[in-house]
């Protein structure tokens, strides 16, 4: 079987492989103060060209967002995300669990909107009995959307001074950001001047795990440490994540990840298109959502293996086809064969 | 410098690391329910002769902590521990910060009594007033405990019976239990036979990182995995953790790394005390506790690290000494050849 | 001005009163266990049929909420409600304060069906991710809903039918009960019979304060006074809740107040219709919705309060219209000659 | 019998219920923004010569401290107390519950010092895994202590100046303050001067329930409506809360309730005394704690009832007897007699 369910089925990219094995008998001081956190928070600040940013490593997605979420925010208060968004879904109500609600907002492709915030801001604030409702005081983004989408540079900017002007953070959730490097005109250094925290993934870009959290707002930076250890993201050999962050950093590997990733996964859409199936939304990322008759899906998954989606009508299904850094060319041009061979 | 301060200084064992670059590009389902995870549950529930036990990796001793408790507890319950127990001195709160208290009792060398549980469960059931107070629902033991001590058979069989009778559940975390299995008559088997729940620590045990959790109460089997995910502990690619426990596993590599070090540990121990300096607590496993004069301290300190654990005196300083799978027969020589020359 | 806004503008009906001022010299035990509490307890037992219940006295509604909820669910398990319910909309995220979702349900009227539960239920349980999402543990419905609509008895029943075949528990939240027993077929001891907890609310019905959790499912009742003492809602003088329970519960006080409102506000109602205004939701209850035209609306307001509600058109505003024990038919009278006269 | 055992066995002073009474058909806005709650706060801003604090009336002492110290704390934070403090001790984890561990410190009185203070944050900042340990983020103090005792105004500045300069906030659980009131050189002045908040307790003098919140620190007061909804204590009939503290506040009633009662007790504590018992500790409050032989205490208890404390040796028991507004002259007389006449 080739598998294309999802971008995290392998192991680490060699060269992140390499390097945890050439460092492996060094010994280093615990809990990620070591001199390889040190080294790539300062290649990851030099990137996002953000020199007075924090840069915290954790290990995965749900902690980061359950750690920056209950590091931001006060009791009464909620964080936006569209119905989509992985926080409102599909997280097991891990930031309910910290006491916050997830102010969730429709969405058709995953996508939030400022005029959306700006009006669920405006109907909160207008609200005689405003303090019966929860407050919304953080706004969650993923770039790209958990269906592939990106927003442009105009789109976050509006959303950013919606935000803070309603005195929001914004925090953007980048599992995937390194194939959304490659799709948006949104640079990580966009990310630093505009965002209050966000985060580079790993775990879907080539590392074995880890996540980096990138903060920018000074009120987020305080103590946030302690946060980490207490909501169990503190990890003990924390230099692996600083040795799987300099290898991802350090020569551009990080970007080349996605920008590879998504020539493949475009290389897929042309030969969905080609057929004539049309996708479930468009997107310009490693992710790729076509809708296909039942009968080709049948033909395909004796080979294949992707991730179910939804089911559009009779006869139909959306399935989700998921290129990453250990998708080969051979893969593809195998895939795109048996498509246009059905 | 050689580094003595703690037991996770290094990366993995070579076994363990070549396991992780033997199967890095498998292509496995990700969140624990792939084939190695499978494996090395299988292989951990023969080695504790528990066959309807399930069993659940986790990345770190936090995270299973919180994890564990979370999951076990009703909201007015609290857990018991030691005064010195992880759980209430070390994890910046993060039982608190699930909703729930930790009933600390003190200790002098860190390990409970079935006396002390006795004594606080009739307290509390006595109490007029008794549902203003939070009723105890789990005890906690750590086996290796933080000072390096373990249990008996017959001190765990009493906990155990002592808090079964008062409806607690019994915690063992098992962080360092490698170490405890080489020093203590108490067998992965009994841990099987009498706990409600404990770990085997991989990550101060030859593993990168991972904890494995052994359920063997029903009522905390259900639905733990909704828990390990809402808590953000469910591993991506899952299957490292699965590598690791097989590796560490298969041929009793996990016993023999607990028995190595604890080995080297009494030869540091026979070293201190053959030159007159005595041990804060006696310990027969991998940590040791030595109080040293000021002067020999800072001796030794331009060659070895240790970690500062209080101060008697003036004039002298107890410090942990920890001895892990990467430190060689060499480093033992030389410590005790230098403590020797002092 | 006459006070149509809501039904808690006024102290208590006097005969609650009295009671109280009876009983000011009386010394009780406190926190609930004196003989009025007991009295009260009886009472409702009586009264719904259920021998068996555990009956507790809180002083308000989002109290009895999210006590009765956290009691009820494990960490990972959310709570069905519509989305208008009190505790989805209205109570500044109390029930995630406590750790848990609410798992919102789109209704146009506010009533929840057995078909919207099912489809939730068999949609979790089917997704093959469903250790990444909430898991509906517990339903809560307002009967009277929040827009003053009523459930039938064969809705409740089928509703129950539902949750308990998915393992779910059924919450009813009475805090204006009074008026639904006015108003549906659903009688105390059918409540009784098919719930597993509820409450009748006093607050709104003639108390000063106060809400009657009744608790019918025994795995809900153990330690439940732990859980209210834990949540603040233990009342050092609990007798004066008992005391008015007592007054309410005697001699059909309760159901009498419910049922004068509900006629009074039928003669509002039928005033509205007359005048050509139609009604937002129908509602058999004492909150009525009229759509007036915005002159209208001006003109009432100079003698009337209202509570806004919404905006359906350029030109009318739906307005909230409440009766409670102290609105008189002078009031009734008053309100509806001006309506006549515009 | 004539109960001794607390000082909330009664319902409401006879000035409280009459205005109560008085009040009870007018129709007022809920949730505490009425006219009575408004003129409440305004009387206690002037009799703590505080003239920009919020005042906010929740019904009982746990509601009100776990607001607050949610309200204050941060998710890593957690609260000094000593360990007989009622949050420590008597409140069912309700801070727990909110997520914060209550940092316990020991006493033999009652009394937290500022030299533990001191001691407590040196040891936390000293800490080299600092961030591995619950940060000291606000102190609790009882005024008067669980026991009875006062602070002097130099110890509760030394206090304050302990805690603002490790950057916590100070907070004074006033459950008892009228007695403290009478008992100690603090005035209601000095704690709107020195404090961050405090509340003035109600219940447990002369209202039937409602603790006044004073909240002095301007990031304590923003938004505070929000934590009281939250938490489940926004009374719907807030009025009822500003009508009674209108009553106490009015014509120094409050004070003088805490006189007349601290009188009382004194008599009695001068009774034990003549007698030859001893005091478990000196109170000079409401609240008395004799130590007696069991004998007469067997006696006593055939007329008057008492709180069960201890149990110092064989033979002897300390029991706490309280006074309150509603203990008269002929229960005092009664009382001194019996034991004379013992």
């Amino acid at each position: 079987m080739i598998r294309f369910e999802c971008d995290y089925a392998t192991g680490a990219h060699p060269k992140v492989l390499q390097a945890l094995a050439d460092t492996n008998f060094e010994a280093c001081p615990g809990y990620g103060v070591d001199a390889h956190c040190q080294n790539a928070a300062r290649l990851i600040r030099l990137a996002c060209q953000a020199p007075e940013a924090d840069v915290h490593f954790l290990v995965g997605g749900t902690q980061a967002n359950l750690t920056v979420i209950a590091a931001a925010l006060r009791p009464h208060q909620g964080v936006v995300s569209t119905q989509m968004g992985h926080i409102a879904d599909h997280e097991t109500g891990a930031v309910e669990a910290t006491g916050h609600k997830v102010l969730s907002v429709p969405s058709q492709d995953g996508k939030l909107t400022a005029g959306q915030l700006e009006a669920l801001c405006q109907a909160h604030y207008a609200d005689p009995s405003v303090e019966h409702k929860v407050q919304p005081g953080m706004v969650y983004l993923s770039h790209p959307t958990e269906l592939g989408g990106v927003y442009t540079l105009s789109e976050l900017e509006a959303i950013c001074q919606t935000a803070h002007r309603h005195h929001m953070m914004v925090f953007v959730d980048g599992a995937r950001l390194a194939y959304g490097l490659a799709a948006s005109d949104i640079t990580l250094a966009d990310l630093g001047r505009l965002c209050d925290v966000f985060y580079l993934g790993g775990t879907k870009a080539g590392a074995l795990f880890g996540e980096a959290v990138v903060i920018l707002n000074p009120a987020l930076k305080r103590d946030f440490r302690y946060l980490i250890k207490q909501r169990g993201g503190m990890l003990a050999k924390g230099r692996l994540l600083g040795v799987q962050f300099e290898a991802l950093m350090e020569d551009g590997l990080y970007q080349r990840i996605g920008r590879e990733a998504v020539d493949k996964a475009l290389r897929l859409q042309k030969a969905f298109l080609d057929k004539g199936w049309p996708l479930l939304v468009p997107s310009p990322t490693n992710q790729q959502f076509p809708i296909l008759p039942d009968g080709a899906l049948a033909r395909l998954s004796e080979k294949y293996t992707t991730c179910w989606w939804s089911k559009p009508d009779e006869g139909h299904t959306a399935v989700r086809f998921c290129v990453s850094w250990s998708t080969t060319e051979q893969d593809i041009d195998a895939l795109t064969g048996d498509i246009r061979a059905l």
